[in-house]
């Protein structure tokens, strides 16, 4: 999530096509053993349909074409995205007491012009030179040398390229119009080492690689113009004057060190303290197609944390001391692996591979929260960001990325900026953004101070006085000394712009004081974990996402109840109306609990409203038949077992409670409720 | 929150200064009675000074020099809103299974070209003739006009205006120019009358007003140029090419109708049903002025509640019906009068003052809504929109009008939009948004249709066989029987072009047939509730805003626990190290619990830390004192009476979290926990 980074581009250069199934091991009662959730390999086409069918998220204005890089989240992703989020006020915001904030979106042009922003957030793109269309430069690049070389590992007959989707297959061959070429050893060679290189490329010299390579527009394959910069801010205007530039905000933490003073005065003035802020930010991508992954307007949760540059330490690091996390640092990447070290934080810290213990203790902050909503952590693991790679005011920078059918993606950034934000902003404006610490014991200094006698001082040199003594006064340690030396002596003579004064003791002295200083003043610098929502939701997905082993055609989302949409699916046999009073009922005494549940009683068959729950994600099914209007009794079931209860109505909502809450598994449910054998309610 | 209308306008034209002291009854204890809440008369400049100290919210920007219109909430506001956010998603998304949407703010121009924004979304603006500065044109000629008048009356020396806070005293004056001159009495019609009509002009009628009665930029006395419209909605540009233009949207209304077939199939094809969306919208005002009431950048909630347009009642609406709401209608209005008639909503529906049920139901859930979360019910009311106020689509539309300093301000509109979205992007885009309803009955009609004997009339006609086919076909219901009766004659002639054909029964036969119509496909209406978040977080300040009896600066904001940034500030006698257990076990009790707490242990005595944390709205204090740490107890302080009661630290948790929880009040706290006798923590 750094801004003059773009991330997708790193991860894909790491491991594009790393496969691993999409097997979320959780803890769980062993009767779950039974289900297996890689009988079919993850199929990523099953999937988007699912949530576009599911109306998880579907391209905004779908009706009127669409838009790239633009998506509207549905009923399920908004519900996902709302539970996600709550849960990241609970594990950051109120467990550390930070301090919320909500700022504008809209923000005014000199603002960005001092972070560095309107310079250099900006990618490079050419034009096709016939149609005008398009193109980010290092993507074009990228795309044809790799479809090349896989041409060229076809015509030699080697193993095809690693399983990809049949989409991106075609798009590739189609970007190379060169399948099953062979080319040149040395050429082969060339186009590795430009491939490695990519991210080091200037636009001049992107534009040299489309000539030498003869690279094309692959659609039209027409040349393509010159690379220029394309600045990724989104433009507008302030006000009806038109001479208010603003732009929208690529991420929130511009908001946040705006507002440093306002909220250290909030803080009673004490450091270490964090902000954080949930919102909406805007890239203006050249041409964004990665779905989730890479969008033109989504939603960050950004922490600044605030600390003593002296003082790195964090008060409750020993609270995730041990937390084991997979690390991949600098050295292991400059060795070219990209295999993670597994080791605790702790160790991290003490070795000084992880920079400080306030960015070692964010880090498993994130790890813990990540596993929480249900990421695999098999497939998540914290990279380090190379020296070249690292904006040049940061002091150490490591991404969660997580794995997915794309590969590796950045999901959080986790970097300590140092003091570089705070104090740009507060040399443009003028308004200091610091700390001011009252210091345990005063810090005593001495040094030379010149006194004048103002009587004599005046009489002697008129209206010189004021030049001779501002001249004195601005003078160093050193100059004073010898002064000072030469007026032991009887005199001592200053010259200034080519004039010289004599002056004696009876007009100045120079006298060693001491100071006390009780104040330390200091900026401080920001340790900012920064969160993509929409990359950690859709990667979630990816991660729940299995199919039935006797039935590929039934997907299940496995989201833990946590974060699901809904936590429980009221299901009566059918929308007659004696079971009304039972759905309502059960609708509010779950309601009251705090647990949110939806009806289905469309004309369906129960199984085929199961299934489609199962596609939601809906952890929990009640069922009410004939028998539940005789005995107010109902079924509860469990999603991924598909295993069914029964029990009265009050103590299915008891135990349905527990489980939505986290302190029961389905072991225990099954201690507590009876094994349902009826077959009305069989999926 | 009608695009079209411009609603602070109205308002202030309504009750520009009625000012009712800041009072808000609530249930509560007997011992409450004894707290004065009106000993000092409110004071705005007193819960601005206020809002700013404790960062409820403050300029956006402030250290660039701000930017009119945009505000950042700070950790008091932000926590503030989302209770109020929080609340709301309960209350109505939760309550009544809505189908939450998250839509984009960024939105291709087709879309609000075809809903009317791009024409008509716009204000009046004027410049200053040599500096350039811009008005907004009603605006200027109101206040002009305004400060005219009450210069008069002070001339006249009639009776002052009533009371207004001095800086808008000043700011009326400076317009004016013109303090304390008497006007002819005709002149003084003539402005009235300009007043009472100010919605109804036209730009070049506002010019014509500024020249004929002089009105010129009050802060330079230069003239204004000819009015000129201003598009409210900001634009951007959307991908790299400039190509596709986009604006931010304006409300978040169109996300949801664009997405109406993709909700309808995710509600099982069911109607009615509602979507709802919390977002951020964003307009451009011309010189946006009056705090959180009038901003360029603001937060919204919206609810599309689609109906079918021959059944708008509502199966809930018996659950509301005796709710007693004050309603000004249209009627009354149209008279001359601004008292709102109280009414229960079923009797309002009943005779026809409110449109229909749905409209209602949704009026008085409103009402509870802004009631449970502390708006003084009797500074809320509905007030109907004028026939040439509402859009023209709408059928009806009330607006939840929250008094406050600046007069009577919308907070909530409620309108029923009819079918006029829906059906507009319908036709733009060719997608059908309707709802096909499975009739019980299917519906059998007659009609006459053209049958040809194909072999006889292709060799009658040959190449023209074509046109005249289509041509009868083409053709009504009234036109056939008029062929079939001719062709009962023997012949019929039909001219096409001005080319005659003469058609025999042995070609063209016309049948009377039978159809039967099973499905019926329809355009639901749209009934809308849309929040102002933002106005409403602001009156709700007012509201709860006042000041302690024996001293004016101890400001009190009494917000309800349910919406309370804090619920308990933690106050430990000091930082001394030996409360830290302590200060520790209960805030994690606490968090466990639910309750979102802060600790003070600033370096000041607990009586001011208290006196900040009544600012801050904290409704339960409590305090740890060396007693706490010998007998593991701790007192309990009620913001508003200031009174204590102290128990073991578990009692105090389980109270304190019985009373955020609404299930207790302070008379039954009395009951269970002895009053505190102690000195050490009393404010």
């Amino acid at each position: 999530m750094r801004p003059f980074l773009l991330p997708t581009r790193r991860c894909l250069k790491l491991d594009p096509f790393l496969s691993v199934p999409c097997r979320f091991p959780r803890r769980r009662s062993s009767d779950m053993a039974t289900v297996n959730k890689t009988a079919h390999p993850f199929d990523k086409t099953r999937l988007e349909a699912l949530l576009n069918r599911r109306f998880f998220y579907a391209p905004a204005f779908e009706i009127y074409g669409g838009v790239a890089g633009l998506y509207d989240y549905g009923p399920s992703g908004s519900s996902l995205q709302a539970n996600i989020i709550n849960e990241w006020r609970k594990h950051f915001i109120i467990e550390e007491a930070m301090l919320e904030l909500d700022t504008t979106i809209m923000t005014p042009a000199p603002v960005f012009e001092t972070s560095g922003h309107v310079a250099r957030f900006a990618d490079w793109m050419v034009k096709d030179s016939k149609t005008g269309d398009v193109l980010r430069a290092d993507h074009l690049v990228k795309n044809v040398l790799e479809a090349r070389l896989a041409g060229d590992k076809e015509a030699r007959g080697q193993a095809a390229a690693p399983k990809e989707d049949e989409k991106d297959k075609k798009k590739k061959k189609k970007a190379a119009k060169a399948v099953a070429v062979q080319l040149a050893d040395d050429v082969v060679k060339s186009y590795e080492f430009t491939l490695a290189q990519l991210d080091n490329y200037s636009g001049a010299e992107l534009g040299e690689l489309c000539r030498k390579f003869d690279i094309r527009n692959p659609d039209t394959d027409n040349e393509v113009t010159e690379p220029q910069q394309f600045n990724l801010m989104f433009a507008s205007s302030i006000g009806p004057t038109g001479q208010h530039p603003g732009y929208l905000r690529p991420e929130t933490a511009q908001g946040h060190f705006l507002n440093f003073s306002r909220l250290l005065e909030f803080n009673n003035g004490r450091v270490p303290f964090a902000s954080a802020q949930i919102g909406r930010s805007f890239r203006n991508e050249i041409s964004p197609r990665a779905g989730l992954l890479r969008v033109r307007e989504f939603t960050m949760a950004e922490i600044e944390h605030y600390v003593d540059p002296l003082d790195k330490s964090h008060a409750r690091f020993k609270d995730v001391r041990d937390t084991v996390l997979d690390l991949l640092d600098r050295d292991v990447q400059l060795s070219g692996s990209t295999a993670p070290t597994k080791m605790t934080i702790g160790e991290a810290v003490d070795k000084g591979v992880v920079a400080n213990e306030t960015l070692g203790y964010f880090m498993a902050r994130i790890h813990m929260f990540l596993l929480k909503i249900g990421i695999n952590p098999k497939r998540l693991r914290f990279r380090q960001h190379m020296a070249n790679e690292m904006a040049h005011y940061a002091t150490d920078c490591w991404d969660a990325e997580i794995e997915n059918s794309t590969g590796w993606t950045e999901c959080v950034g986790c970097a300590d900026r140092a003091a570089y934000d705070l104090t740009v902003h507060s040399k443009k404006t003028g308004h200091p953004l610091v700390v001011r610490q009252a210091l345990k014991e005063p810090v005593v200094t001495e040094k030379e101070c010149p006194e004048f006698n103002k009587k004599n001082f005046g009489k002697t040199f008129k209206q010189d006085a004021g030049v001779i003594q501002k001249h004195v006064e601005g003078l160093g340690e050193e100059e004073l000394l010898k002064i000072k030396g030469e007026l032991e002596q009887g005199k001592t003579t200053i010259t200034i712009d080519g004039k010289s004064f004599e002056l004696s003791p009876e007009v100045l002295r120079i006298e060693r004081r001491t100071f006390k200083q009780s104040i330390r003043e200091y900026t401080p610098n920001v340790i900012e974990p920064s969160f993509g929502l929409g990359r950690i939701l859709y990667t979630l997905l990816e991660h729940s996402f299995w199919s039935r082993e006797q039935d590929v055609e039934r997907g299940v989302l496995s989201l833990p109840p946590l974060v699901a949409p809904t936590k429980v699916l009221i299901v009566p046999l059918s929308a007659k109306e004696e079971f009304d009073p039972l759905v309502q009922e059960i609708s509010s005494k779950l309601r009251r609990a705090g647990i949110f549940s939806r009806v289905d009683d469309s004309n369906t068959s129960i199984g085929k409203r199961y299934a489609r729950n199962d596609e939601l994600g809906t952890p929990y099914g009640i069922t009410i038949d004939f028998a539940s209007v005789q005995n107010h009794t109902c079924t509860l079931r469990e999603r991924d077992i598909m295993d069914q209860r029964i029990a009265s109505i009050d103590e299915v909502i008891a135990t349905v409670t527990d489980l939505v809450e986290g302190t029961i598994d389905w072991e225990e449910v099954c201690r507590r409720l009876p094994a349902y054998d009826g077959v009305q309610a069989i999926d």
